[in-house]
């Protein structure tokens, strides 16, 4: 592309022909999310806050996953939760949350050189804390539950938080919830 | 050996005999814990009993030792014990109680389907809860703390108990305990 400038008038009309389309392309940008129907569905079935306090809430379980993931889990529940889960009650009652927090699954050079054998394996560094909220009405289309996903503190892209609801969903008989309570 | 009896007396004598060493045992065995100042030392340094509302407590970190024990553990604190890791209290303070709960370290059918691979481990029947109190005067034989052990309710041998404390003393430069405060 090549650009013939014919003097100042012409410089300064392409000048405010571009602080125009930048101006228009940022209203656009702003503006398009909040409007649209299918942004407001994906803002309501995320949960972007943390739950306040879910650090001293009660044990439900713990967890590991292999590969990938090399996951060590713990799984708290606020007290909605845990008396749903202590009493049998499904599905989970409006108000429940249960939080999973994540660290990765390491050996304990400590613990072992006191066994005197590789058998402990502790958790690690932090890698995110994950969310179930449950609220009917507000995710409905998510079968009651949102769900949330924190990597240090930050909320996920939604590109990850679409990806729990379908697992989720495969487990109907527990209303969607992995987890058992282990006593 | 052969025995050679001579007619009734003998027989009768032998049988008296046999008796009485069986008395004299069993009055043996069951006095000399009871006198012996090592035994009374014994009773003092171990806790026998579960100290109330432990499921309850916050969550310090999650533990699995592979082999004969083949173990899944949550390790909670009282209030105190929380604090004093929370803020890096070191000695633990009097009064601190760690909770140790071991479960079966069991691989997740129901996830692994939902997974569409073995890679889930959750925790399956529970085998034990352990204690380990803080009472620098008490339990000062071993380095301050009372250690417990409760298979279904009851607590172990004290056999079992001894065992507790030379492992945990290995591990002084964190006043005994094992485990870390995962955040």
């Amino acid at each position: 592309m090549i650009i013939v400038f014919e003097g100042d008038t012409m410089m300064r009309r392409i000048s405010l022909l571009l602080v125009l389309v930048g101006t228009l392309a940022g209203v656009v940008a702003v503006r398009a999310p909040a409007s649209g129907q299918a942004d407001q569905d994906a803002a309501a079935i995320f949960v972007t806050k943390i739950p306040t306090g879910y650090r001293d809430w009660k044990l439900i379980s713990v967890a590991h996953e292999e590969g990938n993931l090399n996951s060590f889990a713990a799984i708290l529940g606020n007290d909605v939760a845990i008396e749903a889960y202590r009493e049998r009650k499904l599905p989970f009652p409006d108000g429940a949350i249960i939080a999973a927090l994540h660290w990765r699954f390491v050996p304990s050079e400590e613990n072992n050189k006191v066994f005197g054998r590789s058998q402990s394996f502790v958790a690690g560094q932090p890698t995110n804390v994950q969310f179930m909220v449950k609220d009917s009405k507000k995710y409905a289309s998510t079968g009651g539950w949102g769900f949330a996903h924190f990597n240090d503190g930050k909320p996920a892209d939604e590109a990850v938080l679409k990806t729990c609801y379908p697992c989720h969903a495969k487990i109907e008989g527990s209303d969607l919830v992995f987890t058992r309570y282990s006593p």
